[in-house]
């Protein structure tokens, strides 16, 4: 089996890894970075491509040969490539994250008989399989909230925070209103709204806070509460709330001594150092997950906690791992015939297939990442 | 007596209006701007000159048939229109607190038998008039701590602060290294450091940090233990250092877009219209000064405590009531011939003429400006 796997950044190139790993299969890494490659070539054995992606009608040429394609490029191109891959007939795994909405290809994927998972990651991605997973286990599905964060270990004032993506991609998520489910209706909240403080095993004391990242779940499960907030180290939400309501966040140009400047573009400049995880800067991923509904007649709730952390031996971040790992699993997946639905999926699709989300759970512990499954019934005296 | 107001501002307004009361005094209001003069000829008789004061040969020429001149121009033209005015032969007093040093002046100010009283308003200005009177009341002064702070009465999310300058001055205030005296010696201290909580009556609590405002004091008076602190509500300090530290306060260009632009100028000028105190926004001064030292083989502590409001009859700021009317009061004082000295005049040399101080309480007290002084023996058990 030939794998093509497109943008060798940190995720891209965890992901190039794996798969390389496995027997039989061959694994094509292109970036537009040759200093990339060579990194990605020097850990794995892997071919590596130089190439731009944005290049008119390249796409097509480089994944011709290949029996899947993973997409790991920034989310900026992400859709485009996407299509791309699509219209030339290929199966592909998404984790470009792009903010497009996916379905617009789901014509184009049918049309070509391509199965083209999306956002599938740790969050979008593994809380959407769960989610499926668990939907199709209960008769009656009353409520999802998903408590998410990816964080460093070592806390520094004043953000407490570092991004394994462009700053610009954070600070849009604290500026987009956050679209929730309540009552089986769409309710949208500021982001960064609604803080609460909690505990979890292991972390200690977190701060939650409302973004819009329930992304396809809003409208592919009809589940009437459904809810997702962001995790960070308490006073975080704060702080970028200062920057925001001073209109630092701004997208609206305004005149700094006779230019027109997005305040957004110098907030995001400077914070880029600042909020870069460092070469082997440790950081963990945290995620809860609490649904509750109904199986023959009982209430039941299934609560998920994820904790995943960086691995000294292969020098792999944990946004990386649960990330990329995800990807490398359902990649499998698909070519091993066990998921084949054609067109856009999101991952609370392979969720709903027989077997998948138990693959996943044996993968994930091969890689040492540990899931918890706990689930209670209401009214049992059975203690959490 | 003919008396020319350079500059209408707030401060220079509440000058001139200050001024306009006094039998047989003339007052000529000058500024750039036609609307700001209208705004004060409307509540005093004055008379208004338009013009630019930055216009070659201009100062001399307006400044002409003057007994004295007052300057309330802003910092960055402060010290080209002190050296117009003194080259004219006018004794003169400042308020516009440029920060070039003004006994480079001196010289000038003596050739020309000229009185050209500096730095006077509130803080610089009364608090150094209190030093040099103290200064020469004990026979050794030990130590001169103030705590100074002009705020506004209504805290608001998330700087609790509103300026009567530029946002520009504030924040070159807040990057400044502070310049103390500690043994009789320079010490350098970081600006918005060593912050501290402190308890003020009729006030409550306000924090105190270090900033650079000794100015001509750490070279005027021998005084071994020389400290000022700058007050705001607590937490502003600290959301300072988070726009300092991340580079937001950054006088060096950078590259945003295509364009070369200093971050402080983005972030004064997004940060113009939230510190801005608004028409009619009511605000205080409040400051604190400890004097220690010797007389007559005693040991005495000195304590003057200042808390003055926005006075809503003639909706004038506290700011404009403590530094302008410091500056009318001393004006007269030149004017009567009462302080005489020549030359280049930080406000400790007026608080070493006899009588000066006391008749500048005497002329705060009928414009209800209170200045409460304690006077302590050391070991005394007596209480403040």
């Amino acid at each position: 089996m030939r794998i093509v796997v497109l943008g060798a950044g940190m995720v891209g190139s965890a992901i190039a890894e794996d798969l390389a790993q496995e027997q039989g299969m061959s694994v094509v890494v292109v970036d537009r970075s040759q200093k990339v490659l060579e990194k990605v070539k020097a850990k794995a054995a892997v071919e590596g491509i130089q190439a731009n992606l944005q290049d008119k009608g390249i796409i097509s040429s480089i994944v011709a040969d290949s029996d899947l394609v993973i997409s790991a490029v920034p989310g900026f191109i992400g859709f485009h490539t996407l299509q791309g891959v699509i219209a030339a007939g290929k199966d592909v795994v998404d984790i470009s994250f792009f903010s497009e909405e996916p379905f617009l290809l789901d014509e184009l994927a049918k049309s070509q008989e391509v199965t083209a998972v999306v956002d599938c990651g740790v969050a979008p991605g593994l809380c959407n399989i769960i989610a499926g997973h668990v939907f199709d286990l209960l008769d009656q599905t009353d409520q999802y909230v998903c408590y998410v964060g990816g964080l460093p270990l070592l806390r520094q004032w004043p953000f407490e925070y570092k991004a394994v993506f462009s700053p610009l991609d954070v600070l849009e998520e604290y500026i987009r209103p956050a679209r929730f489910v309540e009552n089986s209706k769409e309710v949208v909240r500021p982001a960064l709204s609604e803080i609460e403080l909690i505990d979890f095993p292991e972390v200690g004391t977190l701060e939650a806070f409302n973004t819009d990242g329930l992304r396809t779940l809003r409208t592919t499960l009809d589940i009437p509460f459904m809810r997702e907030k962001t995790l960070r180290y308490p006073g975080h939400a704060n702080v970028v709330r200062i920057f925001r309501e001073s209109g630092f966040l701004s997208t609206k140009p305004i005149e700094v001594d006779g230019q027109k400047i997005k305040p957004i573009s110098v907030t995001s400049k400077l914070l880029f150092d600042q909020w870069r995880l460092k070469e082997d800067e440790a950081d963990f991923t945290v995620m809860q997950i609490v649904m509750e509904g109904q199986r023959e007649g009982k209430r039941l709730r299934y609560t998920y906690y994820l904790l995943d952390r960086y691995d000294e031996e292969t020098r792999t971040t944990s946004m990386a791992r649960t990330t990329g790992y995800t990807c490398s699993i359902v990649a499998r997946q698909i070519m091993s015939g066990h998921f084949k639905q054609k067109g856009i999926c999101p991952p609370e699709f392979i969720g709903r297939v027989q077997g998948c989300y138990e693959n996943l759970l044996d993968e994930y512990r091969k890689r040492d990442i540990r899931l918890i499954e706990k689930i209670v019934e209401h009214g049992k005296g059975s203690k959490e």
